[in-house]
């Protein structure tokens, strides 16, 4: 390593999802199930605004916090669901800015953070990043919370859980039950908790039970990217206790400065577009993967909601990344679950793609069996 | 504080710039010289190039290390400068995001950070939030570069060189003298050194010489937020040895991903519009600043670049803070140097504002002489 470079920087690496979306550029007509973004085209009231606000020389900083209207408007919608007093939005860039800003804020050197295996990717390279340690709590096979695993990870130092429902990338969607265990053990350790819903809406069976409900100092980090379509304009938000929240301003003064500004005005249009035409065709993509899967013999959790399953690789089939090699020779892409977990016994596979794409997948897998 | 709040942030706090923005926002017609962002607007083929990517569903994320044809116009551009066989670009979220990852990348808690005094308010905060400690180099009174203070205040722990030219707050340019020197010593030292350029087209008497000519290991930190009046959209990139850049690219997976996609085709079009017309107005607008304050009695430095002047409080009308508050009384807002300083004996005034208003500014200043 160079010997300018930072001791921190070992910490990440070119991550294995990248790896797999070089070697899909350089396929002709790759069966990509890799996806980590939806498939559906911006509503076009989205579009039109953020051009509008172009136009319109709305090209400066905003104001850190995001703009007013956006702001309000967030605001509104989550004191209508939580009716927190102490609760404040904060406008971020994207979810992963929102993460950045929350580990800042909260993980010292020597910190632990705690973490079901398995995880997104983010979350021990960001965590050991600050200068916080990684605990992650094992949820195999099913990919539920145990409680009594998680409170048997707590320690004196541990400052974070995090927790994120639905999952990426196992696409497994917490039960009330499940969520409010979560959230009444931190509250009564006296632990942060943070929920990353970047796939609220994507919930299949039953609407999300966010732990905030039941503990009402929960950091909430959200965004606009993968219900509207929008990845690449790096909008989301977060909400918590307001004293917290002041603190992430400040820090994002110093290094996002603000959410790309005239793309807020899109983020804006698009809390009054309604989605649900989508959710239900995505829907049906999952149980026709999961059905699938299933037909083929495949071992798969019960995925409720993100875009994702996460079935075991076949016994005698090697490692994931071994599976996953074979899967790219046939052009299948798929993320070998190390990846995401101390273990690389299952992959992740999307399901945003065309039903066409995904029997094509579903055929390969079938001869890989 | 809260007792989940990490240590860090006590080195950050809401910014004496983001008060007197604050106080600017509640007054009907302020004379407002505080303006850190230029007054003209975005030029039409960089908006419409932004609108088309929005309309033809470049939305999703792009690469990593920014889409190819900006990137590919980047390196032509610097190739073209510079002729580093070794150097690489990389597109950020604005120059903070360039200087987010520059810290990351390099500095390990204890490092040492060394910038002049008076510095761009992030410089300190930022280093200070990677675990690294910040040495000052008192530049004043005339705010050049004494080679030999900079030489003396390396150690076996220095890290980083910041070198920034035009400067924020003091709009100083450093000579080629200046920037060979600093080039050099950092070179022979075996120090990292970082020119954040982001005023590099705001150069009124000569083209900025970047000390990356006598150095091929600078780091550059660049963007198209204040050439283009588009601080909003945050699209900046950097530029350096291609293992260092590479670093900051896995750290930006892990952070701030991408910059915003669509906004980067309007990044791309921005490389072929001539910005001359507004950078001659700046300059008459910063002879009038300059001499009108001269003609005040008013001792000033030569801002050879950037939008600002960094005049002295005349004697005898207390510190800095003070004497602003008077200004703000008279509702001309300018920011008190003790914001970027050790020293709180100048204050920042911006001529990115119309002629009338500057004439306003200097009519207050004359009463408070």
């Amino acid at each position: 390593m160079h010997p300018w470079i930072a001791q921190r920087t070992q910490y990440v690496d070119s991550s294995g999802i990248r790896k797999v979306f070089d070697l899909a550029a350089k396929m002709r007509n790759p069966i990509n199930l890799s996806i980590g973004q939806p498939d559906f085209p911006v509503p076009d009231a989205v579009k039109e605004a953020a051009i509008a606000a172009i136009r319109e020389d709305r090209n400066g900083y905003s104001l850190t916090q995001g703009m007013g209207c956006l702001r309000d408007k967030l605001q509104a919608e989550v004191d209508q669901q939580l009716g927190h007093a102490d609760r404040r939005v904060l406008v971020t860039s994207g979810t992963s800015g929102a993460l950045v800003l929350a580990m800042l804020a909260l993980v010292d050197p020597g910190d632990e953070v705690i973490c079901l295996d398995p995880y997104f990717v983010m979350y021990p390279a960001l965590s050991q990043m600050v200068g916080g340690k990684i605990v992650k709590v094992d949820s195999y096979p099913k990919f539920r919370i145990d409680i009594d695993k998680l409170r048997a990870a707590i320690t004196p130092r541990t400052k974070l859980i995090l927790f994120n429902s639905p999952s990426n990338p196992t696409g497994v969607v917490a039960t009330q039950a499940e969520a409010r265990a979560v959230a009444e053990l931190a509250a009564e350790r006296n632990i942060a908790l943070l929920s990353d819903e970047i796939y609220r809406r994507f919930c299949y069976d039953a609407p999300l039970a966010s732990p905030a409900h039941w503990n009402d100092r929960t950091i909430v980090t959200d965004a606009f990217s993968k219900a509207y379509g929008i990845t690449g304009w790096r909008i989301g938000f977060m909400h918590g206790p307001a004293e917290l929240i002041e603190k992430m301003t400040m820090l994002q003064q110093y290094t996002f400065v603000c959410a790309p500004h005239p793309l807020q005005y899109g983020a804006a249009a698009a809390m009054d577009v309604d989605m649900q035409e989508h959710i239900d065709a995505y829907r049906v993509r999952r149980n026709r993967l999961v059905s699938g899967l299933r037909d083929l013999g495949y071992e798969v959790n019960d995925p409720g909601g993100a875009f994702y399953a996460f079935p075991k690789v076949p016994d005698g089939k090697g490692t994931a990344t071994e599976f996953v090699a074979r899967c790219i020779e046939r052009e299948l892409l798929v993320i070998p679950g190390g990846i995401f977990s101390g273990k690389d016994t299952h992959f992740r596979i999307s399901y945003a793609a065309p039903i066409k794409t995904i029997d094509r997948g579903l055929e390969v897998l079938g001869k890989l069996r």
